[in-house]
């Protein structure tokens, strides 16, 4: 890759390298073999806190050198963009740091654990963006092209006035109440359960398709198991939790209902829930308007159905558009039509955008504005929630005026 | 039919003759040709305001006999039976009229347009129980095959504690703004708009197969288009309600969603609206429970999804239950196995169950005490609307002693 | 009904009473109550040996009078049209008798149980067609909404010149050893098995849905259980069929699987089976063709699956739609739109297209040539088969002058 | 990953980069990422004739060195195994002189585009395994993890005997006449058409799942389109091929349909085509055994629905198994439950396989054996299909003996 024409590197530090780092290595690594992309991102380095066990994630996932100090990998000059997939609790931190220190800066969702943190965020966002650092979040859905193009028709009138959006996302990893406690159910490190690890990528995807916002919920949170095995515990016995294993409490929401308001006036249901047997990832949108209707559920992700309501009745119907096209966002790129694409490929559609206007000097998106926006969402939603569902408003989303 | 072991005639007369008189007058007239039934069901008398339009209808529907006040039909010594298919600002005065007049009744949802009515309707009822006639309110999607293996499978264990309901009812026939006004969206005649009439539905349907009830909602309605061209004007213009044409105030909701939580700590979330392009009659519940899952559409009637969490998970998935058995509920009285029912079949069940219960004196189910639980419902489903969405409880079950 | 204006009488005699007497039962008693019909089907007489056992099927069915001998039934004078509901081993005789004493003739698929049985019959029905009676063959699934909907977009050219028909029918109902032999399983009464049962109802969609005919066919033709128990002594047994108990040879085939060509050059693949466990009454019929495709199932009878080539890549998609229209062919008549229909509606939309062609003089459809044209597939199917799958032609449709 | 304890490496080189290409380079730049591998594949070269040409190619898809002649590629001492992605006329040539040379390899499918070929292929793999060098042919799909599980539940017992296979391949990418001429539209180059491409996949899947094989066929095959624009001339025009562009005949088939017999009994329907609209890269296979029923299709391809014969009626039903446990086979390397893999995953697998059986010298499936059974099916398709459909056996399967 170091031909006279190769295009010039930009270097990618990583902190963490669980299930987000993992995929995020393969979308770094995926992106230049698929995509023509003005800048070559070189897998600089990836940090984390125990030296051996970085260096074997580095090993596997193909980074170059391993740092355990995620200060020092900020701080490194072979480092252009700071890639976060650590949990929300050290977001803020790292990412103010990293833009502070000119780097760009991948955000892993959601954006952080409150809106003070958030609101910070976006400070430091807007302030670097002048010495030219960007910083996105990674509300990774976006980038499947079955939801770019659910939002391509909306933004061109095939929808018309939105009247209705439903919303779910919905899992069942947790359903069964002996699975162990994790890092996700413990509010210190993930700040909510269900709704802003999952209820987010919901909220973000609504307000992405149609271009508009919430300005209102009403809402309930639900914990259905509170005490779970300790995952030490729990995995050093017979896998039961049986009598004697250690218990902890669970600190999160297991599931998230509520009712909201699109600013074009439309309603909208949403539900996150990990209590949903025999749903393991699904995602599922649903958009009615004055002029048709779309419908998404993520267990066929290559897939959406779209309603014109332009057509004559004896031959209207929901159409199965098969997203595989050419035509269509980011495809082209990959294999023929028919040849569907999988969860990891919206991760490197990210890093491909992202280089993109990295090189542009272009604002990614979504920005930590449209972060900040999703966790002010999901702050009402507490707040609703602990005050009897009570209709509570959600601020316009920021401006660069606001934040100052 | 008058041979020596002709079961005894039961004596039917049915108030009001549009589209719900048409589908109980077939139910009639099909219950005795494939059921065993106790009682002959005998369609004595269809009543109707206008003479020669009743008369028709009887030809049509097979009526022998017609009255043009009702109150002549609940007169008549060949009447056992009064089947309510008015609008709903009528059924009180007719049902209890009935009622006093020692006549069983079959009445449409929702029981009344009011809490009020309601109670009334339910006090005539307990009262005529001890006299021997007894009270059925008409939520007919019960008795869709797939329904009752959705609640015997809740009955059975098989799904466990319940944790989610997900309810909605979409329509699609007023998205068009020039859609005429009819009577269905006068709150004078038809008390709410999509919440009473159809959302009454998803609400009985999702506390039948629960076997729960609702303890309380946060709501939002909403009406998208408050101004329509009148029928009559509109039809006698190019239909398209053109300049010039008269239109008329919506005074109804035109879409109503809620959070709602049941009575075993689960949470759901309803949805009702004519304002979901696309969606016919889509009448959608799922529920998630401790030891598996239910999904039902009407769109696909004869079919049942059931996820049974204690598979192994290699070979765990939502079982497709084509509900066409002879072993399944009323299915055994129609056609071999896979040749399915269609929408008019549940009144037909409905008419075998209430003619069974009739000839055992035995409590017809619904109950207009479960009426009145719907209409609880809808009632603090419109007041939370009223009040910012407000958690708004709903009282416990009526029974006897309550209702005196 | 005997009002002034009441449409004079067609007085209707049955012969035989099972399920498919049960169906016709329920269409001409079904269809005045929902169509204007140009004459009123009187159910007049039906027809079994059994003098008691007709009775009660009478009684039940709600026929005013039985007969025994179904020449009896054929020589009433209150008896217009003879509907012919016994197993193929009759239909020759009572349809050519019915005819040649001057009566309309509704009879059951397949035509007969053997081409020369059905050229006969086709002698016939031309014979007295100038004399005034009618007679029709009942592939009833023609009358589905979805597949009425199918044959027009075949006829508007929306699916261009024919390339691909793949059609299957697959039940389940005998794919256990031990179910029991009926007449089905008899070639002297049933002709064949699964291909003139269920086979001849997929070859009539097929050349009615594309407008063509098959021209030829290579066919494999098999039986994989070949003793089955005695119904008697099967149930006269703890139902295992348990040592002891008596069997009998199955002497028709299980499965039918054959190629074959439409007269417009395109290729089609055709599977009819009892063996395809989980498949209970799946009918399938898909075409493609040059400017589109069409896919059908009847386990989602009211839908219609249409791709259409003139989409832009990026919007394509197969349309699915709900054929619950007012549009829709014989829907209007019926309930609002997404309001299903079933298996039964299809019996009485034959019923109500033949009263009109009687009243009209028109020669219903499928005519009984209609129905030799597919005997005549049959057979070759069965040569092919016999032949190590040979290509097999199949003559063109009879015509008048072919029969004389 | 030149860590102390890194695994040896073994040498790729690779003949042939585009679509193919594009796809095995994807799947041994991602094994090592997220399986263990005990050896580690090493990219070194890829071969094609065009200097400038692969060198991007080289680049773009991550091989350290090129060649522009595939007998160089051969000879080299760090490829340690051949992988044949070239057109179907060069696998023999290519294939039989690296087994010659001592390497592994790995061809694509179909093995050649003759038996005569495949036979000559099978019998250098033979004598190169005693040498140590192992073959393999990539019909890739047998390592979708649905397929994976489709094939445990037959090898389990669960579906029993095996009465039926439905299989189909359904495209549509030339159905428009337009579509211009391709190398693979050219039997010199490609051997076959629709055959050969897509219908050799699914006869692999057919025998692979049920563990049968093809014992017989009755063939028909077709060409739509004889004549279509040149894809140069085409290119050059304004993409309509308008008057004066010139065309060039197409000497393969466009779709092949045939009927077959499976070694334990059961009956088969097969077909391949590029003409049926709306579906693009459609894999079905539908298996009806004696204890139950499998159906997939690949535009769902992370879905098993699976039908188990010993459930009670009133619950049964196929289960929609989403592939994507940790249970299932591979999918534990990549993801949490529900996120979904696409196409190239199979690839991955693939190269994941091959390696570990190189490393364990253990021959890998589906051997060179296996791809010449399915070029013997697809011979025997071709010579029935001319000779008016005859039934034409298949020889048993080869074994070492027959081809010495």
């Amino acid at each position: 890759m170091a031909a006279p024409d190769a295009p010039p590197r930009l270097g990618i530090g990583m902190v963490g390298y669980a299930f987000m780092g993992v995929a995020h290595s393969q979308a770094w690594r995926t992106a230049p073999r698929f995509f023509d992309l003005p800048l070559h991102p070189d897998m600089a380095v990836v940090a984390g806190r125990h030296a051996d066990a970085v260096r074997a994630a580095a090993d596997r996932l193909g980074w170059r050198d391993t740092e355990t100090d995620w200060k020092a990998l900020v701080a490194r000059d072979d480092v252009d963009l700071v890639d976060v997939c650590t949990p929300g609790d050290t977001h803020a931190e790292i990412a103010v740091a990293s833009l502070e220190a000119g780097k760009h800066v991948l955000c892993e969702k959601p954006l952080a654990n409150s809106v003070a943190e958030a609101e910070a965020m976006v400070r430091a966002a807007e302030a670097a963006r002048s010495s030219g650092a960007l910083a996105m979040v990674g509300f990774t859905y976006r980038r499947v092209p079955a939801i770019q193009l659910a939002r391509r028709l909306v933004q061109e009138g095939r929808i018309g006035t939105v009247r209705h959006v439903r919303a779910q996302y919905l899992q069942d990893w947790i359903a069964d109440p002996q699975a162990p406690l994790s890092w996700r159910l413990d509010k210190q490190k993930a700040g909510s359960g269900a709704l802003g690890d999952i209820g987010a990528h919901v909220v973000d995807l609504a307000q992405f398709v149609t271009g508009e916002h919430l300005t209102g919920v009403s809402a309930l949170l639900e914990t259905f198991v509170r005490e779970r095995p300790l995952a030490d515990a729990f995995s050093g016995l017979s896998g039961t939790g049986a009598a004697g294993g250690a218990t902890g409490p669970v600190t999160v929401d297991d599931a998230a209902v509520f009712l909201a308001r699109l600013s074009g006036g439309g309603l909208a249901t949403f539900e996150a829930t990990r209590f949903a047997y025999g749903r393991k990832n699904a995602i599922r949108l649903e958009v009615n308007g004055s002029a048709g209707s779309l419908a998404f559920d993520f267990e066929d992700m290559n897939v959406l159905h779209y309603f014109d309501a332009r057509q004559d009745a004896w031959e209207a119907g929901f159409r199965r558009i098969v997203v595989t096209e050419p035509e269509h966002a980011y495809v082209g790129a990959w294999w023929p039509a028919g040849h569907g694409l999988g969860y990891e490929h919206a991760f490197t559609h990210q890093a491909v955008d992202l280089v993109r206007d990295v090189a542009a000097h272009h604002q990614p998106e979504p920005s930590f504005a449209d972060g900040l926006q999703v966790q002010r969402v999901l702050d009402a939603v507490e707040r609703s929630a602990a005050d009897r569902s009570t209709w509570t408003d959600i601020p316009a989303p920021a401006t660069s005026e606001d934040l100052r």
